[in-house]
């Protein structure tokens, strides 16, 4: 059934309107403008006094992620429907091949699991070991399989760490195929030297966790990965900035002519990391996650980067785990599974801390939930955009609703919540995805399986530029 | 005559696709697609192997200006006839009201003198002096006459120059009018002191004009406009910008979440301060305007400022001098009246130096020729994009077409060109304006007063952000 | 008598040795060294497990200034009586003439005035107005009484703020004569602006105090001060730098060359801005003074700029009103005097918070108390080191001693405290000025006029690079 | 025979004066003053006019190493010679042992190589690889052999490069032995990266050289290593700084309280990389050194570095290769021998173009050439200063004698100079070494084995900081 968004005011990440929406049965914008001529049956909604925008994208969730010996409590199914409620439209989720497993084989594997999504999803292949079937089936998944990005984990020694020679091969790798090297930054070795230390000193609860990765391990890592791209001439994205250490790095990199990418976590973005000292373990625990919450500066210098350009994208890294799975590190803080959610929560807490603050106007909103992520990974203008043509994936937005967030209301699989009891003005009113009304005024109409891969093809607009700079920097031999 | 523009790609400032588009004859774009059904005796343009961008906006022009004791030789028909020449079809010029004269006065004085003009213009007003009436006019010129733009020279002293107080309550008025204050940042005091300090070391040459205008004359200027702005709360525009200190000054604004806009003009990006060292007087003399040119590693960074955003603008500061004009300063460097041309070439040369090399894409050169310009000043999406609807203001634009500059070939006023001799590849072809074809393959199609007077409503977008940081951060006493 | 300093460890600004120290009848250093020979009638203090350091030098201080309608409470007997409890021998206090008074007049009644001080004493003199009389008298004043230092307040407009013209014209003087300016850096159009803004809003408590004076106006006139000193080759030294933004500006002018110097107050390193929202007028208003403390994360920009040597000096601005004088501004935060006390806790605050925490080294806070002072003023090796020759000005300090700081046991003439209830570790345990113990484990062994007058003679060590500079670069005729 | 250095103007890092210099036997400076009474026999310099500076310490030099399959030209003798020709009384060579060999071994013939030396030298020791008894021979090498640093190489992959586990393990052990880790800063994998690519591409002359090794491979190892040295709470030495970009790693690290040491080269301050574009294969190999010489813009990092105080000492890297020994790198940059020479320069260089220009004091020219590198590696007061008890090492310097640099004049062992033609004026007239006149007025008295082996004890100041820091802020567990 089509359906028909009236009396709202639009609002992308440059202009806002007035101006009616007609989605068409094949999920996408059919119409824009006054007084549309629709078909009777038309299912019609209200957006009196609100605004209706583009869809959310999450560009970083781990939906039922095998992990530190158990997995991720979120199904495709449950965390893509509290995306939905949150008013998100679409997920990039990561394949995170075991060293030594076939990427192939591990994009299959996710492949399957996401069947049952009920919004849209594609996604990132991480680059966990190296050999030549790894450099083969990078194309594979370029050409193929519609992937145009690759992750790599500067942390998690002996375990799934890209070493330098690692990011120099495949980021030389994703640059020949048009894709994005993706980084999480933190230094492996020094996180593996302090909690050995930490564990010998006899600090084996949570509060270990952020002492075992201060903020400087986030800046060396963000140097590192930034200078390797700059050097090989790739593009780079930064998944989850928490520190003003690399947003310092990126800023550094962007002031002198390099295009690179920062991504920021709602979470990062309000917790500090007074919570790993609460005296109940449990509570504690709830918040461990990599890279952890930060000393309150930090937030600060997030919100300067959101707000000058630095940093583009917001996304959650959601990876729910229960208590019961956090209890696995009762003793050892290096056991307590790391991760949590967000998904459900990320637009309404950066719209209430930043949009009605005054740190981010309404246009940046969009930008930093949408429109930027379809950007940079070349989803544009079929995501992250209210034009005809476009996907129909839309959230009416009321600017001056109120939600408590509780875990014992909220639709994400997980027992707790890190923004527990926080108030937000402004939520979303309706979510539609692909042309169908998914949430509306606090209900879910969803069912498995109606999402959609997304395939995202290569050379993103960012190649244009660097093609150009290699071409007119390429080095060339004396004549002697 | 409506017009076609076929087999064309259009370029925006943020993507590219292959499509026609149709300008009606009340000078708007009627409409974009493939195939469209067009009229008759619609006028043709093959656009085949080249770029349909909005034509640019030089919001910094002076045409006719009386000045240092001539007239700028260009006047608003030639001067907007050699932008069309160059890409160019709409300029903000400024109103300079002397000191005690009336704002409305001089609006009206110069309203009379751009009649003739034959692309769009609009006025930035400069407030050189204050009192209540120039407080009670601003209001009259924001209210009915479309100006959403005040400057203020920080130099010129005994002339022109704004001091601080006048900076206080001018910023303070623009802001309670919903308009951008724009500054001329260089230190007045310290440019008078060193002015007097060389000439009477006999310094009197053309070399002496840099000597007088040292770069951190800017910066400190820059400083200071901003943290004035800053402290009301007021955005803030500035004018050509010229060298790393004051592009640091906006960085450091933009880096702590302040919204503080940059303009850069062609000429500092190419031309270094080595022209007022030439052996003849009148070719170092072609080159004195203000600021000048500076040592060449603030090209980098004025780049850079385009690069990462900081900056937003280019423009030329078009302010014609001719040779006998500038031979008023023979002997006294300070008498040498200030300004060059630029109109004409300022497109064809960032093309070549920006996205020839990689500097630039071609989306950010739309951008930082046009649609940024448009989005500050509150012409957009009237201007600076291709939309159904927009004012029918284009530029076909041809990336292998080459060009030599010359004062023999331009069709500015003036006889001397700062780029002379200077081979760009990438050129406009056609210039539409209002709908209309009044450049095309090296000819001019232009007559006087087809040009039409921009109205500039107040209010642009940085408003939104500013008012609810107001609200926000609103003072409140104490009780006790 | 002679004096003998046994079994202590000095200390430097860069090293630390055992060694005593005898101090002739002369008041200076007689000698240094292992097992001295003194004559039998010699006084003798034993430093076991204690530090001999240079006797502080405080660079700020206003004792019985006029001021705001009233007098500082603290005269020169009472305020360095005060200073040699807490470990200072030496203050360099201002002699600020009223606009149109002669420079030369109000000298010799600030010297009148401070005559009867126990500890030695200096004078910057502010220049607060300009003529030809001005510009005399300053010659007068470094080659006959020893002053080589200006002071210019470009805050308290309509009284004593120097406008850009001044500065200019005072800086230039200073650079002919070998003298080193020194600002206030607040701008004061802002402040006067803010000031009215406020009251007419109704906020008149101690809150608006730095409301009106918010972080960027310091920023903006540190600014425009390094700019104008740069401009002109002059030495440039910054008062009691409170926040992150004039840090910066420091900064950068360092980071690029120039020789910039900074001094921050024990109180901007330790106390914040939330101290002006206590319930109590009274409470809050002992807090006020120019610049106003800060939000907290300004207190780590000063202490990295101490660490960085971005700053170089430590002073007080100790300039004491009692309750009775701030209550003057009941009702008008504009009128509460500005200033407290602090002379007597500098050097025990600075130990506590810096050297206790490893944020400094002792030589540091040698440096930071004393050397640094002498060596920027010219009063090096008089003052700030211990040498044979060397006045003997010293303190004798107890790292493992304690002490609760409160208006009621201290000795500054003032019934209030900024640092009230703070207990600090590491004391001065015996002072000793120009060869006499001056205060010795809790005791004052003071009486008025025994301090001294120093001259400080013009062209301090950074003249030399300057003039260097200078010639290196200086500006010539090119030959037409 | 004893010494007398009469009429001199003594210079040190702090200050000057007017004072005779008597050096007695024992080759210790004995006394410091006027009519100094002298025995008989004492040997008598007239320093009229002349400044009497600490003998030069040349913190990096490589005397006859064995690196890429050649030795170093120069041995300790040669090389010691030409230092003291130059005004350099001691150098701090390196023990670089290859991987897998034992550090005392390698020490041990480094140390019997050594003893030819004419002036004082001593020996970083370099950790190429790692295991058990690689840490305990790094006490042994503390505590009984005087050695208080160690160097890494972070770049050289597949020969001597130090990983991250390497640089975490060995930093670690510095910071319990009281030790100072040093390091080359290139990303080893980057290299190694190019070098290949280059080769590929057929760039195999000396201009592959500095495409491989770009600026911003430095920047990151800079990074990398000053974050590792942080998070460990380490101190951290950077030998030859040689881009803006380390420069600001540096400078980052110091502007947020850590103390972090940068060495810069005499050649990196003054040759850019237009030398390896030299028509003669042989003049461009000449140049071939790692890091390579820059693009000029960089320069002025390096000296605004040093006048900032974020660098704190000069070296030559000198490690000499003749035209023939070059010349294994015929048809692949990656072969030619990494070096030159540079330790007869040196000090001449930095005076010209850092004193004569203003750029520096003589005061910082000493504390550069000598005092901050006898303070950071535990040399001082034994070294780098003029006082009674310490070493007699002086340099007798004419500010006003000239001498133009050649590979014909000079006294290294190789046939090539950097700075071949240029001549400086500022040179050494005489240089004392323990004690005795070693250069004087063109001529050596010099003869091999007169040099000292210098113990360098552990615990340097830095240590004092850093381990108030420590505890300061050791972490603690939480009580649940």
């Amino acid at each position: 059934m089509s359906l028909l968004i009236k009396n709202g005011t639009i609002v992308t990440h440059e202009e806002s309107y007035q101006a009616d929406i007609y989605c068409g049965d094949d999920g996408k914008i059919s119409a824009i403008g006054q007084q549309l001529d629709v078909p009777v049956h038309t299912q019609k909604i209200d957006a009196d006094g609100q605004l209706v925008m583009p869809g959310g994208i999450d560009p970083h969730t781990h939906m039922q992620l095998p992990f530190m010996g158990t997995v991720a409590s979120e199904d495709f199914y449950t965390g893509t429907a509290a995306g939905l409620a949150g008013g998100t439209t679409m997920i990039i989720d990561f394949v995170i091949p075991n060293p030594r497993q076939s990427l192939l084989e591990a994009y299959h594997i996710w492949r399957e699991w996401a069947a049952k999504a009920t919004a849209d999803y594609s996604f990132h292949v991480a680059i966990t070991w190296w050999d030549d079937s790894v450099y083969q089936e990078m194309e594979t998944l370029v050409k193929e399989h519609g992937v145009n990005s690759f992750k790599h984990f500067m942390a998690y020694k002996n375990a799934i760490m890209a070493t330098d020679d690692v990011l120099v091969a495949s980021f030389s790798r994703c640059l020949e195929l048009g894709a994005i090297p993706t980084v999480h930054a933190e230094n492996g070795e020094l996180v593996y030297h302090l909690q050995q230390q930490l564990i010998e000193k006899g600090i084996t609860g949570p509060e270990g966790h952020p002492l075992s990765r201060p903020p400087q391990v986030e800046g060396e890592a963000a140097s590192r990965a930034i200078r390797i791209a700059q050097t090989l001439g790739a593009p780079l994205y930064l998944v989850h900035v928490s520190t003003q250490d690399a947003v310092d790095e990126i800023r550094y990199a962007r002031d002198h002519g390099f295009h690179i990418y920062g991504e920021c976590l709602a979470g990062h973005l309000l917790i500090d990391d007074s919570v790993y000292l609460h005296p109940e373990w449990q509570q504690a625990a709830g918040y461990v996650m990599s890279p952890p919450f930060r000393p309150k500066h930090h937030q600060q210098a997030l919100w300067h980067g959101l707000q000058a350009g630095h940093l583009q994208t917001t996304a959650t890294d959601h990876c729910c785990f229960c208590n019961e799975q956090k209890a696995m590190g009762k003793g050892d803080f290096t056991k307590i599974p790391n991760g949590t959610a967000g998904i459900e929560d990320r637009m309404a807490v950066l719209w209430h801390e930043g949009v009605n603050t005054g740190k981010l106007s309404k246009h940046d909103f969009v930008a930093l939930t949408s429109t930027n992520t379809a950007k940079i990974f070349n989803l544009f203008p079929q995501k992250g955009c209210i034009r005809v043509g476009a996907d129909a994936d839309l959230v009416v937005w009321d600017p001056d609703g109120t939600r408590t967030i509780s875990a014992k209301t909220h639709h994400q699989r997980i027992d707790f919540n890190i923004f527990e009891g926080k108030t937000v003005k402004g939520i979303p009113n309706h979510t539609i995805q692909g042309g169908k009304l998914a949430w509306s005024e606090g209900k879910l109409f969803t069912k498995p399986g109606t999402g959609r891969y997304i395939n995202r093809p290569p050379y993103p607009g960012i190649y244009e530029t660097l093609t150009k700079q290699a071409e007119y920097n390429a080095p060339f031999a004396i004549k002697r």
